[in-house]
């Protein structure tokens, strides 16, 4: 993980956030279950509103059916380097909720975020353990959802990559020398203090 | 932070999951500026389609007009303990984003979650400096698109309160009873293998 050195933050936040990144060169060696298991129990501890909980993820082992059922979902750009990864998942959400001494549900109007605060946390868990994720909103959503029946009162949300680094001599050439973390935009382009002032 | 011992996680997580709670007694003190940059600062790192960094914040100090105007927003409930805070704040998503190279937005799938991801980095790394931030979406988000005058390419996402914990005898009695961390489904409820199977 020698790249995530050259990330630089403004302000001393903790290491996790800048020793994550996505990249795209994986090894298809398969995670133990205790650490996958791991990485989907930090997603459980996110917050959400009324504690909804409204992630839901479904993912595939490489040389299963399903993870070519997934693969096939992707842009081809992104097959072209996800079909090495040992696991590739999708987020969903559940956009309504019965709450606690209801019958019927009602609609949640931060069910998308609350579902990306639990990807957030199960990327970060990933890190920690040695792994890299990589989220991709390039493949075929409404396929997504015919194909895995879902109903609709679920979004789907993204689909990502899990699994361990691998050298990038392994990645077409025009993608190894994009494997490299992204920079970002400084806090003035995002934090407002009192008012709101898009660019 | 003894409550964040009653969670128990079923797998190994970082303990800044388990620490990771809403409370609704907080302090008033004024949080030092560092630390409210770092905060900020976590939320810069998140991932994000196309590395769009559709998240933004609008926040408000204790005792502005600013403050007292996010606060106005706020359901009677939020506001009876929410109106102690050091920081009031809003979390929007940048629904359109311009990819490198072309002069038109297009719609971005992800933004919600992927703004969702950067609100989980903030309340993660404010747990690691010692801080509580609690999310609610019980507030008047059409009114606060119009006070704030965020353009229609935005969406508001949620609002939270960020500062340290106080002793819960500042809330009302009734509040006081449910100052605790809350309990989360199993995964068997939100991970699946191969095939969504809802509930």
């Amino acid at each position: 993980m020698t790249q995530a050195n050259s990330r630089k933050a403004d302000h001393p936040v903790d290491s996790v956030f800048l020793e994550r990144w996505s990249p795209r060169a994986f090894s298809p060696e398969a995670l133990p279950e205790q650490d996958l298991r791991t990485i989907f129990e930090a997603a459980r501890w996110a917050p959400s509103a009324y504690n909804s909980q409204p992630w839901r993820f479904i993912f595939a082992r490489h040389g299963t059916p399903e993870f070519d059922k997934i693969l096939g979902l992707l842009i081809e750009f992104n097959q072209s380097w996800a079909k090495n990864a040992p696991i590739l998942a999708i987020l969903l959400s559940k956009k309504t909720f019965v709450p606690p001494g209801k019958t019927e549900p009602v609609a949640m109007h931060s069910h998308s975020a609350d579902a990306g605060a639990a990807w957030g946390f199960l990327a970060l868990q990933a890190t920690k353990l040695g792994y890299a994720v990589h989220a991709m909103t390039g493949f075929d959503i409404p396929r997504t959802a015919v194909e895995f029946e879902i109903p609709d009162d679920y979004q789907v949300e993204l689909a990502f990559v899990l699994g361990r680094r691998a050298d990038k001599s392994i990645l077409p050439e025009a993608l190894q020398a994009r494997e490299t973390p992204s920079p970002r935009n400084p806090q003035s382009v995002y934090v407002f203090e009192g008012a709101f002032k898009p660019e």
